[in-house]
C-alpha cells in the first residue's frame, strides 16, 4: 500500500477501499469480518482503515449508507443503448456499497408531470441519479423537497454535481476528422429531444465552431434537424441527396442517426466513403459491427463516476468533485475517407 | 360498457380497469376519488365497479397492491436492447399500478452467487419478475423463499408462470424463409450464453428440424456456436467463408450476431444477398437500420404481459393465464435472396 497524497481529512469507506485497491463492497465487508473476503485482502483493508483511523460506524456496518439502503434512478429512455449502458455503470457502483436501485422511467412530457408531482411522497430513497435529462425550475424544486442528495449523469442538471462528456469537444473531434479528411461541403444531422427545453447542444456548436474556424460559411441547407432514432438520420439524408449541391460528408448526431443516413445513401446506389463519408458520436455496440467511424464515449464509465459521487455525498463528504468529464475519442473505421478529387490536406 | 363473458368469480380492480378500458391506475384513483381523472372516465370506472359488485378495499385505496409498493425485476443484462425493451414493457405496466421497480441486475455467475445468497435479507418487495433467466434448483428454492409471487419474462423459468415468444417457432420462420428461397446449404450461428446451464435453444432445434423436414443432412461444418455479441456472428463467418464449400445463406440466433457476419461478409468483398443470404432473430432497432430481413419478436409486449400476469397475482386472481406466447413474424428486407443460379422453390 503506497502513501497516498489526496486523502481527505475524513477519511471515508470510499477512500479506504480505493487505497486497498478493493471495491466498496468487499471493503465494507472485510472491515466488519463478513464472509465472502480472503484473508489477505481483509488484512490489506484492515491496514489501511488503522492507518487513516478510520472508524467503523454503526451505520457502516449495518451495511447502510442511508436509511432506506436505495438509490432513486431517474431515466428518460429504458429501451436505448446509453442508458442501459449508463445504468449498468450506475448499479456496478451501488451494488459494491450494497445499495439497490429503484428505477423512476419518465419517458415523455406526461409521465415527467406526474413524476414530479408524486414526488414528494415518496421520501423511500437516500439518494437521486439524474441521468441526462435537463431539469426546469419547477422539476428541481421538487426533487430538491426529498432532501437528499441529487448527482446528474451523462449531462448537467441544474447546479448538481454531475458526470458527462464534454458534447462540444466530441463533436469537433468528429468534424476535425471530417475536415483534415479535405471535406469542405459537410452536412449536420442534429438530434433534438422534443420532449426537452430548447437548449443548443455542444455537438451543433462544435459544428458551427469547426466550420468557422476553418473558414467556411454555414449553408442552412446542410444542417438537418430531427429526434435521436435512425429513422430520422434515413429521412434527412434524403433531403441532403436532394440537394443541387449534395455534401460530400455528413457529421451525425449519434450513431444511430448515421446508421439511418448510411441506409438511405446505400440505397441510393452511393459508395460509402467514396462518395460520402458519415460519421457518427457514441460507440454504440453496433459501430463496431457496421464499421462505422464515431467518436466514443465511455457511457459505463459516466454511470460509474456518478454512482461514486453519489457515494462520497452519503458518507459526508465535503470535498466531492462536482463536474467530472469523460474523456472522448476518435475510431476510425470505414466510413470517411477523403472526397473524390480531392486530397487530404495535412493535418 | 359490452357485457364480457370472461370475468373471474373474483374480480380485480385488473379486471375492472380491462372492463371500462382505462388504465390500472386511472381505474384505480377514478375509484379513489383522486384527481387527475376526466369525471366521464371516472363515471364509467364507478358503473364498472357497481356492475360486478366490486368493492375496494382498504389496502386498494391506499394505493397499494402489497406492502411495499416495489417489484424486484432480476435481469442478467442492462446494456442489451432487449432487456431494456423488456423493462421498458414491464415498467410501462406497473407504472399504471403505481408499483416501483427495483432493479436486480445480475450479470455474471459471481453477480448471480452474491444475489441469491443474499435474497433472503432483502424481504422488501411485493413480487417477483426474473427476466430470460433461467434458475437452477438452489436458486429457485432461495427465491420461493421470499414468499412472494414470481413471474417469469422473455423465457421460462422453472414453473413460474411466463410471458415469452416460442423460440422453436421463431427459428423455424426464419429457416422456412431460407429454404423457400431455394437455399440447401445454410449455416447456422448459435449464439449460447456461457453463464446458463447447457441447454438446447428452440432456435437451434428449429434448424435441425427444418433441415430434417427438407431432407438436407445436416453438416457439422455449417454450424458455429458462439456467444450473443456481434463480434461472435463475424468470427464464426470467417470460419464459414475459410470451407471447402461456404455456406450460400446464414441463419444467426439473433440480429447482433447477424451483423457480425455482414461485416465479415462485406470485407471480403462479396454481395448481400446475391452471394450469401442472411437473416436474424429479434427485430432489433438497428435491423431496419441496417435492412436486415429477421424474424420480429415484440419484447415491450413480453415485459407488458408479465406484468400484467404479476398484478393478477396480487390481486389475489387465481385464473391467472400460467403461459403466455406472444407471436413472431418474419420482416423480410435486404439481406435475404435466392442463392446464385438456382430459381425460388414455389412455397
Amino acid at each position: 500500500v503506497s502513501e497516498p497524497s489526496d486523502i481527505p481529512a475524513n477519511v471515508t469507506l470510499v477512500d479506504i477501499a480505493r487505497i486497498a485497491g478493493v471495491g466498496l463492497g468487499t471493503a465494507s465487508r472485510a472491515l466488519r469480518n463478513a464472509p465472502g473476503v480472503a484473508p489477505a485482502t481483509r488484512d490489506k483493508v484492515h491496514a489501511v482503515a488503522e492507518r487513516f483511523a478510520y472508524v467503523v460506524s454503526p451505520q457502516a456496518s449495518s451495511l447502510r449508507l442511508g436509511p432506506t439502503g436505495r438509490v432513486a434512478v431517474v431515466v428518460p429512455h429504458l429501451d436505448r443503448w446509453f442508458f442501459g449502458a449508463m445504468l449498468k455503470g450506475l448499479e456496478s457502483v451501488l451494488r459494491g456499497a450494497e445499495l439497490d436501485v429503484l428505477l423512476y422511467p419518465v419517458s415523455d412530457l406526461e409521465d415527467r408531470r406526474l413524476f414530479f408531482e408524486r414526488l414528494p411522497a415518496r421520501r423511500k430513497v437516500d439518494a437521486i441519479i439524474v441521468v441526462a435529462f435537463p431539469l426546469n425550475e419547477v422539476e428541481r424544486k421538487r426533487l430538491e423537497l426529498m432532501g437528499v442528495g441529487i448527482v446528474a449523469a451523462g449531462g448537467q442538471s441544474a447546479a448538481y454535481p454531475y458526470v458527462s462528456i464534454d458534447d462540444q469537444m466530441a463533436g469537433r473531434q468528429a468534424m476535425d476528422h471530417l475536415l483534415n479528411l479535405g471535406h469542405r461541403r459537410i452536412a449536420m444531422l442534429e438530434a433534438i429531444d422534443p420532449d426537452r427545453p430548447p437548449m443548443i447542444s455542444g455537438r451543433t456548436i462544435a459544428y458551427h465552431a469547426a466550420l468557422h474556424d476553418a473558414g467556411i460559411p454555414v449553408d442552412p441547407h446542410m444542417v438537418q434537424a430531427g429526434d435521436w432514432g435512425g429513422e430520422n438520420g434515413a429521412t434527412s439524408m434524403s433531403k441532403l441527396l436532394g440537394l443541387r449541391h449534395p455534401p460530400t460528408a455528413v457529421y451525425a448526431h449519434s450513431d444511430e442517426v448515421a446508421l439511418g443516413a448510411i441506409r438511405t445513401i446505400r440505397r441510393a446506389g452511393l459508395r460509402i466513403p467514396q462518395d460520402l463519408s458519415v460519421i457518427g458520436i457514441d460507440d454504440h455496440p453496433l459501430a463496431a459491427l457496421t464499421d462505422l467511424t464515431t467518436v466514443r464515449q465511455d457511457v459505463f464509465e459516466q454511470g460509474a463516476g456518478a454512482a461514486r459521487i453519489l457515494l462520497e455525498l452519503l458518507q459526508g463528504g465535503t470535498d466531492v468533485d462536482r463536474a467530472v468529464t469523460v474523456p472522448t475519442h476518435l475510431v476510425v473505421r470505414h466510413t470517411t475517407g477523403p472526397p473524390l478529387g480531392s486530397k487530404p490536406l495535412t493535418p
